[in-house]
């Protein structure tokens, strides 16, 4: 796909059903919208229709206040949820950590360089340790910790500051805490977690420990979204790399860093760029 | 994309335009025509339109009949070339071979293990050497001696034989002869070469030679279509693999066979998949 | 490593102690045993030393002769194991297969194409199926049909063709019989299996479908010396591709035959190249 | 490799004979420094021998003392360049830039997290631009404007700068400017580079655009020693990463930066790490 050319994204998905796309690219075509790029996918599995489209309004604003106003009507009887994105837009993103820092190291790094269109207007801990990193990029960090009796208030001060910053995605980036069902619950669709295992192999904690107990030649990382079964939520991407018999699991700990940092941040850029359809417990993505 | 269902599949190109998708999905959905998976690229270089769709026919024949009947009509203002082809669709496939063995070897068991949706009515060879491997596998063998004399009269029987076992596609599989402008004017678009090296890097003869002289790290392949142009006609794709200090000009010509052979079959597969779309010397690759 | 040349392999291992290397370098030089390329490792898990050579023996025969005359004395007090392999030796393997061929097919073709340097002197089956494959290349192929009650019979009728034939390696190409622990005692650290999984995920039966049910962006395959722990055995490679939403069931067991076929041959490879060292349920790989 | 062990790491080259291998370990035996790990390789093309060891020395400074007063006459008659290296070095490496700042950005992230084990005492430009990303780190960043007059006197001050802060390795991270043939010799073997092409394919200018005339579906990079030859020094690592029909040269541009600083952050941790050898315009490498 184009990178350089500011194109405006169209997402958008419904239940399968004859004529999902014809609804979409008619309605382009009438309001002189240009597509440069689609892919579109109907998954018999979950009978669900997943579409992006990267576009040019040929006469501008007036294209797409145009499609605006008629596509509504259109996709209603495709019970069909969809989105215009501008070029412009940069989703807020507040990024979740405990002590580890190398999963936000990256995505600063990626975000400073433009890599992730994105804002981040925050940054929220359980441990004050990384506080200075965030001095240091300018972003406000907020330390709020958690006991398992201080739980629910602690959650509560989290949600209220995710909505207060308007954050449209959370990051957990190794933050180290499980959310509980209800949190999960209202941040649906809306939150991605790192993993530091090829899920569903070595849930739980310690997991490279376990795999140098096994002696695997592989480590991964998973990307999933959040919902109320740990480690478990769907997959939104993955990364392997290879070991061997010279990693010891202080080794694998550090070398796997960077496929977790890799890893994340791919899912989180993925996300932003609108690749990413949540169909149930299923993810349809369309790379770049 | 599903693999293990039968979709028909519809591609199309044309210069750019504002419609050339609506006009495709449209008659999809008119004539009862599931659209399963869909891309489309409009190429500003070029200003050329490719479009690649898997479809289910609800009505079956039916369908796939209505959309004929329509869709030409419709298609004639964008000057689309179209096809619609189905899951059992064979192309018909030449392969051309001088002495070397191993892309022929690998693209005869890819074949054979149903990796490659194609039929091989013919094989046909500069040299007699590999009668043995094709009459193995039941494939009439043709041994066509070349010299700079007998050039003109090679490439007219050469001509004959594809022509009379109705090859829509010609793979030059270290064929090691260069075809004159005319044959490749014929081929235009139906001949696919491999190149052992990453060109336009190593062209001409004994790349892995220049390679090693040069010390790279890497070694690759190109997979293009022949044009009149030696070494210079559109790519397909490319691999690579890494090489190390260990590795003599005798060593890179046997590890370069994986590649030349992998890549080979990989465009080969993309070619009868129809996700590739030629525009003058530029290629639309849809990969899977 | 150099490929084309014929080069002698020293191989051994033993407990951790000083002078491991010294002892089997001195041994080299002092013998004309030219080392052209030298991988050592020891291991502060498992307390165990390894070491490969390929080395040039300057006076032929006469330098190998009198490097095994001395060595024996000299590697008794490590308690190394030791071995030095002649470039013309072709381990003898026996193939074990079921009804899927692609493994099969796979490492035939290989063999054929000379990428693998053994002999298959016989293939056994619990079913007759693929007796047309063996007998295309030439090779015997034993029906030994298994029930539950006949197992212990042919058992001992498989390790008596083993015997028989005089196989160094047993390769299990997707047999789907588990072995018993005497049969796996018996063949410790000389056979291979191949796991339609990145074990220890997945494990047991139908992993393709499991892994379609966790919607993974990844599926892969493990070559593992066999033990007594079903699914468990000592790892020697592993491999992985990348899947998407595209592809069902169906099509990962389609796919994932490419991962396990080249697994597979990867792990065969190592093992006749000596570069695969086992120490209790860990190994050493020195890969090319 | 084991990486949390802080092992010392000994290093020689010498041209090729028998019992290059033997003078190093039976050194290393004697003086009771531990073998973790070895790789050794003699090249028959410049006749050159190159080996890299991990060791423990088991009575610390002791054994690395006693090695090193015995090992300087026993290394002589092989004319052996050799070196011991503590885990706690840190080689002073001096950064040129331009006005590119993605490979300093790069180098920087990874300085800091602790992936390179360096100091960077300085870095130079022919450019004021990046002196604020200097700040911001802390290291002095020196302004050394360049035009085709000054560039002797410019290159004389570089010089001095480099032997001031007394730099070991210099990295033109985009540095733009070609060095003069003295200065290239002075720095021989000390001094990387990053083309930003798969050398020696697209030398000169505006690789990128050069690569998406020809339609590539590659793009690379080369890592190289810096020698008197423009963009024909001796390669130690290359990187690759597919591109597809929607990169524009702009995108080439811009996705190539990600390659570029992979490729020379490898490069420049090989290089401190001693796992590259330099042997005239060949290397040898011994990646982890």
């Amino acid at each position: 796909m184009a990178i350089n050319e500011d194109l405006w994204i169209f997402t958008a998905q419904c239940p399968s059903r004859l004529g999902t796309v014809d609804v979409v690219t008619r309605a382009l075509a009438e309001t002189e919208n240009y597509v440069v790029a689609m892919n579109s996918y109907d998954d018999r599995a979950t009978k669900s229709f997943s579409i992006r489209v990267e576009l040019r309004p040929l006469k501008g604003e007036d294209s797409l206040e145009r499609f605006r106003s008629i596509f509504g009507d259109r996709a209603a009887p495709f019970d069909m949820q969809w989105e215009l994105t501008s070029p412009d837009h940069r989703p807020r993103v507040a990024i979740l950590v405990s002590k580890f820092d190398h999963c936000l190291n990256d995505l600063l790094y990626r975000f400073r360089k433009g890599e992730l269109a994105m804002d981040i207007p925050l940054i929220v801990s359980n441990h004050p340790d990384l506080k200075p990193l965030a001095d240091w990029h300018g972003i406000p960090y907020f330390h709020l910790p958690i006991t398992a009796e201080t739980k629910p208030q602690q959650e509560t001060e989290l949600w209220r500051l995710i909505r207060e910053y308007r954050c449209e995605l959370v990051v957990l980036a190794r933050y180290m805490q499980v959310l509980s069902p209800e949190l999960a619950a209202r941040l649906d669709g809306r939150a991605i977690n790192i993993h530091h295992s090829l899920l569903p192999g070595f849930k739980g904690a310690k997991p490279y420990h376990q795999a140098w107990e096994k002696g695997v030649k592989l480590v991964g990382a998973t990307a999933h979204y959040v919902n109320d079964d740990l480690d478990e939520g769907p997959i939104i991407t993955q990364g392997v790399q290879p070991v061997d018999h010279g990693h010891y699991p202080e080794d694998l700990v550090a070398k796997g860093q960077d496929i977790e940092s890799q890893t994340l941040a791919r899912a989180v850029r993925y996300h932003i760029e609108k690749r990413v359809f949540l169909h149930g417990n299923r993810t349809v993505v369309f790379p770049d």
